[in-house]
Order: structure tokens, then C-alpha cells, then sequence
């Protein structure tokens, strides 16, 4: 397994190996990004926002450091599709800080150990060709970067007050606030704790806001989030 | 998280620690299933055969050991579904032995560690309505009982020759043979680990034949293998 650790902000002595049994992420949580969901005709997209967190999974496999390569993968040459389309999608992460089941979202903040920044990059094509739903375009090896550092629960005042931008190169892609959030932190906790035993070290991706768009070999993307940093890696062809 | 330990059968010394850093699962392997699956009205479901393996994951807080309880979640009750249904089906697991990334059918098997049997517990009605896919329907806790040992590889001549049944109380649900599955386990280990980086100790569930029907609190599942055993999970609702 790939070993991907972490400092913990203002805690100098302190890392944290990021080993999670799972990570869970939101679709559809911004309202800007249901509206460009539709433009890009991404399947089970449609303009109504939904009325209950829409949950997906990404499997460990993957995850990637600061700073390492997002990797394309070569088997979506095989389909030949039109425009192969992998995209960028900045996202708050938030790291589960002990074992949760049925908390209720006044109580569900007490569980979280802290949050970092993540982009949930997205093979569009494969999302949209597989009949089982969204789960392989979203799970091949690299495509979870997760960094730089995780920031304590406490050391943020406000995570529904932060500052989310995407830069590819020096385009400044993706560019929101946290407030914008469909589902808030602790209603998205409530939620998928009545649904699945959260973990401590389980990461939750809670949405991307507008502005997602494709990857190239050769691009740098950045995930900057106020408060927490910048999270930064390459693009590659996988070999 | 939850530790399951089963015996390796014929090495009475040894035991495995199934902590799978993902489980993957096929859907739509075997041809009797995909018809009743369109009469049952799964989404997703196409009368056509798949001409690739259609994965989608189960996340480990579901894996449940042989003579525990399957729970059907509580959650489900809030959505007023006019038929609810909660299914068994019964599958062939195989334990990944090492990793596996890019590896050709020809020697996919020498990366097999073993086998044991599963069932792939699925609510229907969760996983038809959400529009990310089937993850949520499949993923409930306790929805992956697996057991009651783990056989090693060697020690079965043909996994594509093993009687499978799915027993509930005493009557046979669903009763085939391994040899018909549509992709056999070194196409599917092949495909896999050429969309992600498989893990020792990693679970890939190969599909389920015809025959899939609901459970019910007070049922007892028996998912019988030929060469591996009895795994035997009771049914109750959730506290």
C-alpha cells in the first residue's frame, strides 16, 4: 500500500499517516457545479439539486502525496473515445478523527480530527460509460491527491468560511468558498453515519465547487484552501 | 474497524486476518442473472451481456464474519419505498495474494492467495435510486459476509468448476456451477489490475448466478461452495 503521511499544521513533532478504510465523497454539492454538471452531460447529473447528500466512493488505491504525479491512465486509450476527458476537482477533505455510527449532526463536529485539501480528479468518459455507476472513473491509481498538510479541527474557526480555488498552471480554473456547500460538514456526517460506520483516518470529500475542467499531461494543478494551503502536483501520461 | 479472522482450511495452524484495503465486486458475470436482473428492473441492467467486467466496490465496514448477523439498515424505512427489498447473492471470493498491477491473464493466478465464499447483500431500492451507482445499496454494515474459511489456491484444482448455492432456511435459491461465469478470474484479475493496483489481502467477488431473491428478519442464509464450505449469516433489522 502506498504510505502517504502527512505533518499536522502548528504541531510540529506531529504526522499523520493517512491509511483510511475508506473515503467517501459527495457529488453534487455546490449549486453552480449541478448547473455545469448538466452542460457537460454528466450521467445521473441532472439540474435539480438533490435532497440528500449524493455519496460515492474512491478506493485507496488512489491516493497520492503533495507534490507526486497525477497519472492518466493508459487503458482509457483502449475505448477511443472522441474527447477522453479527465478533469480537476478541488475539494475540502475532512480527516474522521474516531469511530462514528448514527451521530447526529449537533454532536457529528466532536469526530472530526482535522482537514486538508483534495482533488477528486474524475476520468469523465469511463464515469459515464459504466453501467454500474460513477466508481471507476474516479478510482484509478493517482487519482485522490490529498495534502499538504492536515489542519486540526480547532485551528479553523469556520470551515463553511474558506476560500477554494484550482489553478492549472497560473489559469485560475475553480474559485468559491466553502459557504457554498449544499450540505454542511455535520449534516453530511449525520448522514453517511446513518448509512456506514465512519473510521478514524476515513476521509469525506464534501463536493467541488464550478469551474471543473480537463487535465493534460504536462499541466500543474493546484488546490488552494484559505487556512489550510496548497496542494500541488503534476500531470503525466501513466507509462 | 471490525477484524475478521478466518482459518485457512488444511493448515490447522494458520489463520487470515481479512483486512481488505478494498473489495471489489463484478456485476452482470453470469447470463442467467442478467435476465432476471432486467425483470427485477435493476438499473443499469441491459439484457445485453457486458463486453468488459462491470466493477463496482463494496467498502469494508460491510465485511461481516460467518454466523453474524446481517442487518437491514434502519435508514431505509425513512424513504417509503412501496416494495423494499434487501437480496442475497451468492459469490465465489478471491483473496489477492500480492500485489498485482498490469498483470496478464496468463499469470494472474500466481497472484492468488485463495478463496472463500461471499454474499453480495444488496438493497435494491437504494441502489436504483441513487445517481452516483450501486455503491450505497451494496455497502451498508454487515453487507458482505464472507467465510467460513479461506482454502488456498493450490488446494482447489478448478475454481471454474464448483457447485454454488444460496440456501435460505431450507429452501434453494439459487443453485449453478462457477463454470459460468462470463469472464473467468484471470480475465477479471487481469482487468482490474489494469484499472487499479490490487493489494494482498484485497477481495474481488466474482458475480452471482440466477436466483437472487429478498431476505427478511428471522431468515438464515447459507451461501454453500463446493471445496470451501457453508458460510451461514442470520437476518435481523437494525437496533
Amino acid at each position: 500500500m502506498k504510505r502517504i503521511v502527512l505533518p499536522v499544521s502548528g504541531r510540529s513533532e506531529e504526522s499523520y499517516e493517512l491509511a483510511p478504510s475508506k473515503i467517501i465523497c459527495l457529488g453534487l454539492n455546490y449549486a453552480e457545479h449541478i448547473k455545469e454538471s448538466v452542460s457537460v452531460r454528466v450521467r445521473g447529473f441532472t439540474p435539480d439539486a438533490p435532497n440528500e447528500p449524493v455519496l460515492f466512493p474512491k478506493t485507496p488505491n488512489a491516493l497520492l502525496g503533495p507534490g507526486e504525479n497525477i497519472e492518466l491512465p493508459a487503458i482509457v486509450a483502449k475505448y477511443e473515445f472522441e474527447e477522453p476527458r479527465t478533469d480537476h476537482e478541488a475539494e475540502l477533505a475532512v480527516v474522521i478523527g474516531e469511530t462514528m455510527k448514527n451521530v447526529p449532526s449537533g454532536r457529528a463536529m466532536e469526530y472530526v480530527f482535522g482537514y486538508t485539501c483534495a482533488n477528486d480528479v474524475s476520468q469523465r468518459n469511463i464515469q459515464n460509460l459504466d453501467r454500474s455507476g460513477w466508481y471507476r472513473g474516479k478510482s484509478f491509481d493517482t487519482f485522490c491527491p490529498v495534502g499538504p498538510v492536515i489542519v486540526p479541527r480547532d485551528a479553523i474557526d469556520d470551515p463553511h468560511n474558506l476560500a477554494i480555488r484550482c489553478r492549472v498552471g497560473r489559469r485560475v480554473a475553480q474559485e468559491a468558498n466553502t459557504g457554498q456547500m449544499i450540505f454542511r460538514i455535520p449534516e453530511i456526517l449525520e448522514y453517511i453515519s446513518h448509512n456506514m460506520t465512519l473510521e478514524a483516518g476515513d476521509l469525506v470529500l464534501t463536493g467541488t465547487p464550478s469551474g471543473v475542467g480537463p487535465i493534460s499531461p504536462g499541466d500543474t494543478v493546484e488546490i488552494e484552501i484559505e487556512q489550510i494551503g496548497t496542494l500541488r502536483n503534476g500531470v503525466v501520461a501513466a507509462g
